[in-house]
């Protein structure tokens, strides 16, 4: 039985200990947080869970051995790493630290003592996203042109970080797993509107390879909640609408194709085509449910998660370079590779070294 | 009565001569094209009017004393030109030119000879257009933040002008219509999947004055056709959505408020308002009827019209400038403003003169 | 070619005019109307068409070989019974008159003469309703339980013929064609609430046979225009939406299959299938131009027509045992089958005849 | 502080659960239900609330003051009747009993011991319906002609009532609650077509006073969810869309108007009136919350609650008129009024009583 800490229960930590309650190998074992109203609150709905604002409880408890940690972002380094020293599993929400450097620092820690690192990045546990992955794969949309994203309502305002590293987290998670590639750069244009400094409104471009284009939109001032990403291919056109409860997957068997040019003429030739529409199925059960599940089983076999802390660390070098991007007023620019970079350095120092004998 | 001429009867010119047909006071006195199938369909569908493949028969025709310029863009000036020089007032398919310096030839040449020059930009007669800036006018949305539209669908792909020049010349003069301003400087990030070199996919960001900022999505290549204006001010939120048939704007009573900071805890305070939404009433006269009957009026009274030649050269000077930074990559690249320009060329050149003397 | 009147420029009788003029092998020969400002409006939109307001003009014509009727329903005999005894193929807008008797009594002339006689059930040409029959027809939706329609909005109010006789037509032609069958009997109450004693709401239940049933609501008094049709199978489950100006149809992969009892619990088992979605794409072509060319086909051939009068007839059927249940307070009454009635009629006539000798 | 028990586990009664465990002034006493596995279930999410097979054990047990029944309606009047006995207010699940007298029976127990006796009809506490209320009661919407409800899905169907006793109680109870009133005869019109004589489709007509008509369609059977009630007046029309999310009421200043009719022509004179559609803002507080708040109110003040038995009642009363209706073929049918009925035969046997002296 995984006995589980929850560090932070405030807006989405409480889904956790739900999901983990309710889960047969495992059980809540502590809930953390510095406000005793929200601890209060906690132990209204789970009247039978140890309660504590001191972190140093969840770490001295030998009986738990995995902490999520759900507090804010600017926290996320000082808390997960306490736990990993302490031996704990993490599965730490997203995005995972405010810079690559910290992911990075939390990879080595979780590394050395050969511990479970993951990031919350719950799309990657939505059936709808999965099964884009699998359209995408298996050829159904052709080659991939662009992807155009949403993500936009009225608040949540955050005031220790900015709407792209509140919401884009979760496109950059999505594009990266169902294109199964990275961005190589981004440019990215934002706003503060409501509050000095801290932008609520951006628009961020992506290059991944193969010349396909992301475009994102992230809002925190939008009258309707809209979460729909739109993938065009050179054979089918597919859009997901998170937001729809039913339909949340349509497959539009449209295209373009560009005609052979006829040298007599070398006319104009395009050929539409507007077929059916699909809308498959999707699986209804909660992402939440099955992050958790996932983080359990890599727990089970000691091994790498999906929504590991690698793929965690790719999303917070996009967000990274989009904020310097914003600062340049929407230059392109390229987004770094930590982990290649390093083992480029090691190489580069290893030769040296064997040069220098 | 107006005796009127079409000149382009491709896509969109056989719109002009149903309207003006069914205007009591014009009559369609000739429609030209270089296909002979297009102008037996125009016989077919309107057995009395007089069809020719050369404009000279239309230069020509003293009886005809306006013309309807709706050819490809590329040849705007030229026949523009030659039927402003026979003395025809024109009305001119949007976008005017495909560069700032031809509107500027055609806009002196009206005014030589005080003709009517107008561009055809069809959204500044649509009745809703205009409800939108009574809001942003009467104050209702409060301070404007920023505007986000999108211009999609699949198709019409053009071959002499990417999808900037086609799409975006909507958007840009709805915006400059509705916010009574022009851009001063605008990023644009575009990428052809379908014919070399012509942009079929784009982004632009608009820099408006007093830190509003527009951004537009346009497409070719999208599953959905989808004609979407959000605009989000302190007051109030607005929708305005073209494809809708019944319900084309929607007036949101929700938005943020920053609370004045408190000393003490100088905490993070804002206030969320959700409240009703509001759908007026919108007439439905076909814009382009409008349009017409505004030439026409123009014409009668040898006053400017609305959408007049004027408004068309902002456009094109916004669009040369997305056009600049689309081959830059993005970068943001301040709009020209011609008019402004040649009147302090020739103020320096009076002055130079006058010091010369 | 055939020259062909239309008697009747109100609010339909015009759509006949475009389409007949459009079609290459007719030529619209003549508009007759009572009201001169009518005709004055069909003069201004095709000058080169004569127009009357005696309907004799339209007789005494030779060259003209076919007439559309589309003037009130309760003079559609007189016109029909005049054209057809001037020799004229007859094309007349539904109901095809207010009793069966009347229709029978048109029928009879048009066979005499060996004359086209074609009711104007549009959508009977509309290509979502072949498709619908298709569907039903292949077995896909498997066997059919129920079909609910709904065809309301605000206006247009008739003065001489209540809302089932006005819009009723439309969804017993759709049912009676994807069904092929007709009604066994009707139960329908509708309720007065603008002008007196002209039912404005009505809601009509139609048992088919082998237990299939239709509901019908029509109003002319809703805040939404709707036209919807829901079919359920124990296969699947179809919607056909006519609003809609893309998906038109939707094939819902849903059902419940009832268990096979077991013994030893003889418990309540059902198994609910939700699956895919599917939207087939339709032809969008005007149904009423489909029709039209229905008419001169029929007429070329010498054949009986798709949507004849003989199908006119049993929608007429309905409408007359639907009047006298609402005069019953919404009692089940039973569809008379005129024609299968005098089979049996004039069968038993003549052998009485036979016995008689 | 009230203890509750819940009696019935399945499908609603963890609703109950849920709201009287977070309502502060009252707990979860016990669960009781007859399968082991649903109790096992409710341990699970309530690992501290007392469960049991046995009714007799909350019968016995003096600490609870309160019981929900949410079990199967054919057992209804008997657990209710034997909590009331044992001294306990009790709020049953709509319908309240499967026939009127046993509802009255209910009543009688319940005013005899001075206890609370509610009836579980949750959209009697839905604000969107209250706020229907409001807009008739307050004249916006004119004179009522006529309100139209669909409420359709597949599934869940019921093994032990049919579609009109499961579905048609929610409508019914709206119908009477936003009406002020109770309809005066009904027809209805059912078929089975998934278990044999469990009618799963049904149509409703209920006549109301004042001319009014309400139409109810309810079905298991219908591939889409929708819960819309749409109301007809003079003035104004509005739809209530139960399915929606945020935009529950639509109000459409819609409407058509007679013209007096003028003697020199009296021709046929509507105005027809589309204006704007206003969409209130609807507070999204949960219903079932209300209502159990609604019912330990009653309690603390020894009151009727809202959705008191009689309402229920009233509800039971139009459902066993219609399933005599359905019996008969659709015939309509007078709905009984139990109360009054027995007022007067009081009334009269004292009466008799009195005349016998």
């Amino acid at each position: 039985l995984n006995r589980v800490a929850v560090v932070g229960c405030g807006y989405w930590g409480p889904n956790f200990v739900r999901n983990f309650s309710q889960i047969s190998d495992s059980e809540v074992a502590a809930c953390c947080d510095l406000s005793e109203e929200r601890l209060r609150h906690m132990r209204a709905l789970y009247p039978y869970v140890r309660t504590t604002t001191r972190l140093q409880d969840v770490l001295d408890d030998p009986t738990i051995n995995a902490v999520v940690v759900a507090t804010p972002v600017t926290t996320h380094f000082r808390v997960a790493a306490a736990c990993l020293k302490a031996g704990k599993h993490v599965l730490i929400e997203k995005p995972i630290c405010p810079s690559a450097r910290e992911v990075l620092g939390l990879i080595d820690l979780a590394e050395e003592r050969g511990l479970v690192l993951m990031g919350g990045h719950t799309f990657l546990f939505n059936a709808a996203v999965v099964k884009v992955r699998e359209y995408i794969e298996n050829g159904e949309l052709g080659e991939i042109y662009y992807i155009n994203t949403t993500r936009v309502n009225l608040g949540l305002f955050q005031e220790d970080i900015n709407v792209i590293w509140d919401l884009a987290p979760h496109d950059v998670s999505i594009l990266n797993f169902v294109l199964n590639a990275r961005p190589v750069a981004v440019a990215a244009y934002g706003r503060p509107y409501i509050q000095e400094a801290v932008e609520d409104v951006a628009f961020l471009t992506l290059e991944y390879p193969r010349g396909i284009i992301a475009h994102l939109h992230v809002s925190w001032l939008d009258p309707n909640k809209i979460r729909r990403t739109t993938i065009v291919g050179s054979q089918k056109m597919l859009v997901y609408d998170d937001v729809a409860t039913l339909e949340k997957i349509r497959v539009y068997d449209k295209g373009v194709t560009v005609q052979p040019h006829y040298d007599t003429f070398g006319e104009f030739q395009l050929a539409y085509r507007f077929g059916d529409i699909y809308i498959p199925k999707v699986d209804d059960s909660e992402p939440l449910k099955v992050e958790c599940l996932s983080f359990l089983e890599a727990i089970r076999k000691g091994a790498i998660s999906k929504s590991s802390a690698y793929e965690g660390l790719a999303v917070v070098e996009v967000l990274e370079a989009a904020q310097r991007s914003v600062r340049r007023g929407g230059r392109m620019v390229p987004v770094a590779d930590t982990l290649k970079a390093r083992r480029k350095r090691r190489a580069h120092r290893a030769a040296a070294r064997g040069a220098g004998r």
